[in-house]
């Protein structure tokens, strides 16, 4: 090991090191204890295997050095009154972070039968990966805790989001050399080019070099000290090095390490609010160098385990079987002394609390790791201040997001002094058509700045860097901590988060089942420049397929909404930034659309999510429609529009229905999603026997895969994108895929049974139309006329 | 801008810099071209609204700076006789790297219509991004390219794939600044940490600072320049700066910091190769500062363009009705000259061809970008000496990684002088249980190693970083450039890299439809450590929609395996191995399981992709079954096996027929992809009017999105993971599910008629079963003993 380094003035009394230690021991203690014991948790009697679990779970390795940071956040927020919040980013230690919120009470005012006494500790210690029990990783169950930390990769942008926009915090970081690996935490570094020191927190990285992944050395504990101290300068950090593994020497280095890296977030904190400097500032952090499994058996079985990847998981396996191992364990545990530690009821003696701050201070209180409890509803002006005016279905056209964006300008506005909201995107923005937010607010920066440059702003709110994971990770830890946002991002490229947004999903899942966990907003994803419309991009920006995805999920969480037009758009965001607990996917164009419905009559569509547009059809309600054309999405709606246009004309008898969808978990039984339609109301949407011809705006099949339950589905029959794509025109997307609408009526032509000769002249007329419209657009390079000129009203 | 750099002592005769020059303008020229033109492509006439296209698609911005460095490499190749493939991560300039293949001969050679002279110069032009032409992206139709670009994040994990165990060969990379943001990106610079000097070849990254992305700076353009050396440096690299805006000044300085890069490439190499060294080398790197846009309009309609966002794709708009940008289009083409860089008939005159390689080394031509030209068949041993013997189905237990292992460690052995095969994993390989090629191979890796380190070597050929984006890059990389991988990974996390494996389908989709385009090898993946035995992490770690999302991509390309045993492993793994232009995903698990096929019996079940098991269940041939249990997946197929021994036992007269899917892609229609079953022989398979009970691995609508259209698809009843997860036992994850034995024997009692009184008390017997595992599992924490104790044959 290197030796110590010593960083600024702190000097830790005798007494207040033997505290330290006694705390940081007991939460070792606590933290084997939960790996291993059934009961005898305070070791009252010898250690027989009967006490041992009969399966070792949990993950050693990183404990030590989370329960040495917990221990010395303790001591500067105590000393300080410091407002923080911890992300642990590996939180598969989870008995360490267990542990210290069980030393600092708030464990047991969450989970009353969990007491900080023996009784206490011996259920603390059985319940830890048990059936029954309590997750091995830090989890939505976990008080003081806004991040899980299995899949790695996203403490830091979870840590950034979480100090958006509150001043007074400061979000520690711990980052496993593991898990700086990863590209999104690489990423994450340059957060720091967003966050403003005046109306934002601080974020204290602390990486933690313990050498060892599962079974590798790590890469940044393998470079030299120069050249790793060369990279953290180059993401902006002036690092504050701490490295030892004799303890008092650790503590004395990280108390004054922390005191340095707080002192000076403060100074640049005083002095970017006293307005004496806009220069981007140099934050500290601090590299935390000790032993993987620090303090931990040196040896078992004669191989090297303390300070080595075989500490990762359980480093003494078999105890209940190997009497040499249990008697290891035994001298393990009492290693800590823990006569010293807790009382004969278990309860953790004085010295070893001296550290822990009081009430919301400790680091498991606060509110900020459980954001609902400060959320404020988010202001949403009157929708009637930014739709279109419809009289007539298909007259005016409009650009969906751009007048979306109009409204995000407004809540904009409207939360300048609260700054609760945020939009992200992967500098998308205004490709997206949203940019009228930047009439309200910029777009945070914080790097050079250059004359030619617009709508950059120190105190901006909208977030760009061209990182999907970095704007996901911001916008995750900024709602879990009890704000708003958006995240608007190419449909295609959102797939780039889809593990990220799956653990989301579960931990909101598992949040909305603890009563103690108050709701937050929902994660909004508005899916934009979608796979129909990729004129500059081609094949490479077309992929529909996160609507799957996400359906996959637990479905008390997710939702997907495909409004057709700028009204339905409207109600939508509304509703889904009103919402809580949920992930809503949007997926709206940024082309010009038709108008096809009201304001009110938006809203009316939307609050039912899907139904029947009798202007569209030819019912008259004499007679059952003898065809469904159903369709979900902007391109889709179009084309079924046209389709119905195309049978009117051609097959004026044919009784057709239109239906729009807009919410598509309608589809799914009602036992399966909260908003499933009952077969009865669906049976009579649909009809139980007609055929249904479906236009969806991604993979067919997803309908099927929704739909296969009801009664009708035998003659339900789905067009949509299948991988057919290209850099092409609008129109020629949807022939490729057969979406179009004269497939369309052939479809219908195809499915009707009886329509007699008529029928055959009409198909062919399409067939001619596909056929002309292939010739004409590699002529010209556009679409023809007849599609391109196109108006339901004309 | 900043002072131009020299490094070196390269000096250029006025001469070379006039040809260099000259290929320059020639390459802008053609790059506008692409973007602009329909026709009088050489201007011979007075530019015109209708020698404009209708359709301005395209990216200008980054063009000329590909442009620019391809231009260089052409000197830098020809002078040094050099192997060189260069990856453009900017791949959305599809037009720079159009215009140089065309330049040098290959993209005429590769399609003879668009000749190099006036008249495929035309079609060159016209054909882009035009319908029915080529994409605007660098894509699979691009001579000399293993890269899309349109994504972004990939490309340095691309360079070093190709550069892996390709020691001559010199790996150029484009980095865009913006691609520069992405997480993928971010840690593939730590690639170098597993580079060997002496067997692979050499990555020279261009790290392109043209400023901004869409419409925003970007981040590493705006950091000064001492914070950026640091960061480069902190990556391992020393960084080589080239900027300015004159060009004969920037060509200088261009000129020497290639000549000194590879100067320094090749002095490292001979240091290594000599073994005069094994100190990790600091690779030279060249940061490239040019404006966007460069040489385009300064300005349109005042507002400044080159050097800012507004070049980034179509700098000059409307130009078909705007006679002032019409104006300003044609002074833009004039200002390249391009009477001196064509002839009359359109050809390239001498002095733009001059610095252009020959034959192979040209970067369109060099077979490395068409890695199916240099691909040989993977040596895979002969099966027989890996296969567990199996005298009795479900007798013995074996981990089907472990042995896979054993096969894998072969191949390794079998490769050792070619190195042509690569196992690359995050951090996973020993957990996987696929430790035995650390027999044959070593752990690649060139930085600090300590006497803990075991399997570590500098030449090893098992690639382990924790980013599954680095492994999927590194694999892609490799694959393309012709040579042979497996990425094992655990199950849930494989998510991670949805995005790029979508992007690789389509890469493979595309390029098996292009004749001269020869097949490479499957991307194959390993999915282990998957969704009912994460006991170690429990929710966090409980995904399987990866098959889903794999499932939604082009069938062409797509398959999809889970063998339940060993012996099947085996035999899928020997198939994938062998196969060409797949993405194939198996999933396996790494837990102790039953065999229950000898390999004669694996390979003819894996033949078929799904069969019944006589031997398990009970049919004699007298009598159709009253039921189908059906299973896919190790866990499902111990779960259905033991229904059927429990109804064997309860409902003795029961006709079962049990079913095992090991091909997921055989349930789908034959019209659907190209192995799916026709309707007869599905429908004898699983019958049409029978209730099947199909247990499946991942998510269970999967499988009726698979099976929607098949005549029983009513009776069809699937039980699979529905997101009920934590840390519990085995056992309790399938109950949790629903998945587990009792379950199904209750699903088969529910829905097989007329079993009478007998079932009523089965049905409670299953019931109570169920119940006493509740109370057992969490009393004891283990599984109670007459699941953990059982066996088929027992």
């Amino acid at each position: 090991m290197r030796k110590v380094m010593r960083h600024g003035r702190t000097a830790l009394s005798r007494e207040e090191l033997g505290s330290l230690d006694a705390h940081w021991r007991a939460a070792n203690y606590l933290a084997v204890g939960q790996i291993y014991l059934m009961s005898n948790a305070l070791l009252k009697e010898p250690l027989r295997p009967e006490h041992i679990k009969p399966r070792l779970l949990g993950h050693w390795g990183t404990s030590p050095g989370l329960n040495l940071v917990h221990t010395h956040l303790n001591r500067v927020i105590k000393a300080r009154d410091l407002s923080a919040l911890c992300i642990w980013g590996p939180g598969h230690g989870g008995p360490a972070v267990l542990a210290n919120s069980w030393l600092e009470g708030t464990y047991s005012e969450t989970y009353p039968d969990v007491s900080r006494d023996a009784v206490g500790m011996n259920r603390l210690f059985r319940q830890f990966s048990f059936p029954g029990g309590v997750p091995s990783h830090v989890a939505p169950e976990t008080p003081g805790s806004i991040h899980e930390g299995g899949e790695l990769g996203y403490s830091l942008a979870h840590a950034y989001g979480a100090a958006l926009d509150n001043p007074e915090l400061v979000v520690a970081c711990v980052i496993g050399d593991g898990e700086a690996e990863t590209g999104p935490l690489a990423a994450s570094w340059h957060s720091n080019k967003l966050l403003d020191p005046v109306h934002d927190g601080a974020v204290l990285p602390v990486l933690h070099l313990n050498g060892y992944k599962i079974a590798n050395p790590t890469v940044l504990a393998r470079l030299p000290r120069g050249e790793l101290d060369e990279l953290l300068r180059g993401y902006g950090h002036e690092p504050l090095h701490v490295a030892g593994d004799e303890p008092a020497e650790v503590h004395r280095a990280m108390a004054a390490a922390m005191d340095l890296a707080l002192d000076r977030i403060a100074a640049i904190q005083r002095d970017a609010r006293a307005g004496r400097t806009t220069e981007r500032p140099r934050w500290p952090m601090i590299v935390l160098r000790t032993p993987k499994g620090w303090t931990g058996p040196a040896r078992v079985d004669g191989e090297p385990v303390e300070g080595t990847w075989r500490s990762h998981q359980v480093p003494l396996s078999g105890v209940r079987d190997n009497p040499e191992h249990l008697a290891q364990l035994e001298q393990w545990l009492r290693s800590y002394r823990p006569d010293e530690l807790f009382d004969e009821d278990g309860r953790p003696r004085p010295q070893v609390l001296a550290a822990v701050p009081d009430g919301d201070r400790r680091l498991g209180a606060t509110p900020h790791a459980n954001g609902g409890l400060l959320l404020r509803d988010l202001p949403v002006a009157p929708l009637e201040r930014f739709a279109v005016p419809v009289d007539k279905p298909g007259e005016t056209l409009h650009e969906p997001t751009r007048v979306l964006g109009d409204l995000i300008a407004q809540i904009m506005r409207d939360t300048a002094g609260r700054r609760d909201f945020r939009l992200v995107g992967p500098d998308e923005t205004a490709s997206n058509r949203l940019q009228a937010v930047y009439g309200a607010t910029g777009k945070a920066w914080q790097a050079e700045v250059l004359p030619t440059d617009e709508h950059l702003a120190r105190d901006g709110r909208v977030m760009e860097i061209l990182s999907e994971h970095c704007c996901q990770g911001w916008l995750e830890g900024y709602l879990l901590t009890g704000r708003h946002g958006l995240f608007s991002c190419y449909e295609a490229f959102v797939h780039i988060v889809d593990s990220m947004v799956g653990q989301h999903v579960k931990w909101l899942r598992t949040s909305r089942q603890l009563p103690w966990r108050a709701p937050v907003a929902s994660l909004n994803y508005l899916l934009t420049s979608h796979v129909w419309r990729q004129d500059h991009n081609g094949f490479s920006h077309q992929d529909p397929g996160f609507v799957d995805l996400v359906l996959n999920k637990s479905p008390e969480v997710v939702r997907v909404y495909l409004p057709p037009d700028t009204n339905t758009l409207l109600s939508v965001a509304d509703h889904v930034l009103r919402s809580r607990d949920y992930v809503n996917v949007v997926v709206a164009g940024k082309q010009p659309c038709f108008d096809w419905l009201s304001l009110d009559e938006a809203r009316a569509h939307c609050a039912r999510g899907a139904g029947a547009w009798d202007w569209a059809g030819t019912e008259t309600g004499e007679r059952a429609p003898d065809v469904v054309l159903a369709c979900a999405g902007d391109v889709p709606t179009q084309e079924v529009l046209a389709a119905a246009g195309l049978l009117r004309r051609h097959l004026p008898d044919l009784v057709v229905r239109v239906v729009n969808v807009v919410d598509m978990t309608r589809l799914m039984p009602q036992e399966e999603h909260p908003h499933g339609m009952p077969d009865f109301e669906y049976d009579a949407l649909f009809t139980t026997d007609k055929p249904v011809i479906f236009a969806y705006h991604g993979y067919p099949w997803l309908v099927h895969r929704l739909a296969y339950r009801r009664t009708g589905h035998a003659n339900l029959h789905v067009r949509g994108y299948r991988e057919f794509g290209t850099t092409t025109t609008p129109f020629d997307m949807v022939v490729r895929n057969d979406l179009d609408r004269y497939r369309l009526v052939m479809d219908v032509v195809d499915r009707v049974p009886g329509l007699g000769v008529r029928a055959v002249a009409v198909r062919q007329a399409m067939a001619d139309a596909r056929t002309r419209h292939h010739a004409w657009v590699r002529e010209h390079g556009v679409d023809m006329p007849e599609v391109a000129d196109w108006s339901w009203a004309g």
